[in-house]
């Protein structure tokens, strides 16, 4: 596999390829280099075969091999982005991880030398595809793509990830939406234990990392149960699944709270699907190291564009004659070169182009923000930045 | 305005700003270098505001103000490209000439350092827009868009083609399809050179160079009775309008070659809307400099790529395990990074990153074609390269 060039170096730095055995020799994958006094915050490095990425992390998605609308080379050299995203589910139906894996694997397939994680496809499942029938042993469902049907069972979506070749691959688990049942919540996380037990007794790939995913719905006891079984199992990383699917911000908050103190110190914490600058800062101030959301580079391809005072819609007729850069303060290559004007022209007139600037500097702010965190970390100034942060930004 | 960077180094030279008056001094903007002993093929040096273009030339096109699905920085750093042409009549219905004017120019409100065409609108309007009417004095159409009327007159496309700023610009001309009756042909030649006459009075921009547009169909004497009289107004270039409209290519052949001798040696030759790389040799053949063509970025989008031997269509079944590169002798970054199978899978799962990359590749080769012509040229070896050429690749 491919080595980093020095463009990582503030997002990550370089690692050899190492294999299990040897980060299991090094102790552990994460190291915990701070933690802030005021809060839960963390500053962290987690180590992956192919980069050392600094925690707190925000992750992009490539759903389906790709960042919608970036290169590898602009998402490497101009944007820093040590780690991001591909789905499983996605890459399982198409192209097939038997394609991926002939290629030499995901790295080498879509030329991304970084870091990357897949998700087991358990979210999809629950969510894009059309179910047909979800027991103990698994899932079967309908493609999104062509109706064919499908089993995923923990041992098969443990199978796809290690043919995809990720350096962070997840158990599959059971996501329910908000709100439900106590009975539907009891359930999931009854299931997803199981599942994680089947997941850790099938693994066994050198370079890679197993996550697992705590469910429990909006129920703090479910949430602390689940996450004692997780840490029971033993895993590299511990996810916080089935949040940011609806339910209020106050209660999110509330439930990465009680269930952070149950999750191992020593190992990286990452919440599912957040988000929102405002959510990762909270979510930061409760523990949470990782992160990952489409929406950066969703609302990018929408004209929804990320700015220090809050979201701008780029298609508005006040921005037609206005010649300014989106933010004047922002270094990325789009705002470096482009006018709010033209970028609503690219919009209007329907430009591919549009999708690619507005997502550059949408990435540009989180990989940004994320650096920032980090600073003032290390600083020992995070009280200080959120609270600055949040009272200029504002959520839309 | 900006100047360039060594990045042109291959394409073109840099050059001062220079304004009309400096290029009357250097006697023309235009220098003659080498002359083919076996056919009419010239090696030339266009010089513009922004750039110094080595001739034969291959413009890309990027219509509303961007080459599709292409950022400046690649167009210009990875591909070298020194000029594309963009269309003045879909930037005058949208954003609209006084906001591009108002942005500082074209050049910098899409922020491109390289030299620029504009076209006046002609074929635009005898093609796309609903046209309303026709007389000496201009032509009334109905926007694709929204339908809203408006005129075209020769003194309004030189207007508008003044404030966007072009280092060249168009005269207004009126296209005939194919086939079309002698006396529409006749038609056509009378108006176009009356709208000439207008475009020269009017025309008063001192950084700026105006084309003329020749027609008369696919009619020998037409042609020459139309070149004859745009080299009696005298224009800084001579366009060949009005072919590749549907004619065979051999008809199209023999007007290129009844014309040319009645244009000036002196002045670049721009044969427009051509080419396929077989085209374009036949033409520099033929003694044309200069060369424009929707079809490299279009079919890019569409998935069908340049190769030395011909087109291939990316998404066809048998490329889906195929992991080596498209052109394994191709330096373009698609072929440096990406394989078959993953460009066929970024197409088949309808991601924007695969007309970027298409894009990347055939704008690549374009570039490269040009530059083995030039080269072939200054070796005196252009037969022998033409043929070679023309051997190995089959047009499709």
């Amino acid at each position: 596999m491919l080595c980093l060039s020095g463009s990582f170096s503030q997002g990550a730095v370089l690692a050899e390829e190492k294999t299990r055995e040897d980060w299991k020799k090094l102790g552990n994958n994460f190291e915990l280099l701070k933690k802030d006094r005021t809060s839960r915050a963390r500053l962290g490095r987690l180590a992956t075969p192919h980069v050392v990425i600094e925690t707190p992390v925000f992750m992009p998605v490539g759903t389906q091999g790709t960042v919608k609308a970036l290169a590898p080379d602009r998402l490497r050299e101009q944007l820093r982005v040590p780690i991001f995203l591909c789905n499983s589910y996605h890459l399982h139906l198409r192209p097939g991880e038997e394609v991926v894996q002939a290629a030499g694997g995901l790295h080498r397939f879509i030329s991304w030398d970084g870091a990357l994680l897949t998700d087991s496809g358990g979210f999809q499942v629950f969510s894009l595809a059309q179910l047909v029938k979800v027991d103990d042993k698994g899932v079967q469902f309908r493609s999104h793509l062509d109706g064919s049907v499908h089993n995923l069972t923990p041992k098969e979506a443990i199978r796809i990830q290690n043919s995809l070749g990720a350096d962070i691959i997840m158990i599959l688990d059971q996501c329910v939406g908000f709100p439900a049942s106590i009975f539907e919540q009891q359930e999931a996380v009854r299931r997803t234990v199981i599942w994680a037990k089947e997941s850790k007794e099938v693994f066994d790939s050198p370079s890679q990392q197993l996550f697992a995913i705590v469910q429990g719905g909006m129920e703090e006891e479910l949430r602390i149960n689940c996450a004692r079984e997780m840490v029971r199992i033993g895993f590299d990383g511990y996810a916080l699944g089935g949040l940011s699917v609806g339910e209020p911000k106050p209660l999110m908050y509330r439930i990465i709270e009680a269930t952070e103190p149950f999750l191992p110190v020593d190992k990286p914490r990452y919440l599912m699907g957040v988000g929102s600058p405002e959510s990762i800062i909270e979510a930061v101030k409760r523990g949470v190291d990782m992160f990952d959301c489409v929406l950066p580079t969703r609302n990018a391809r929408n004209g929804s564009l990320l700015t220090r005072r809050g979201k701008i819609n780029i298609d508005r007729k006040q921005f037609s004659q206005d010649f300014r850069p989106l933010d004047p303060d922002c270094r990325c290559y789009t705002c470096q070169n482009f006018s709010r004007a033209y970028l609503r022209h690219l919009f209007k007139a329907g430009e591919i182009l549009a999708a690619e600037l507005a997502t550059i500097h949408n990435l540009f702010f989180m990989v940004e923000l994320m650096e920032n965190i980090r600073q003032a970390l290390r600083e020992e100034v995070f009280e200080q930045f959120s609270q600055e942060f949040l009272s200029g930004y504002q959520e839309g």
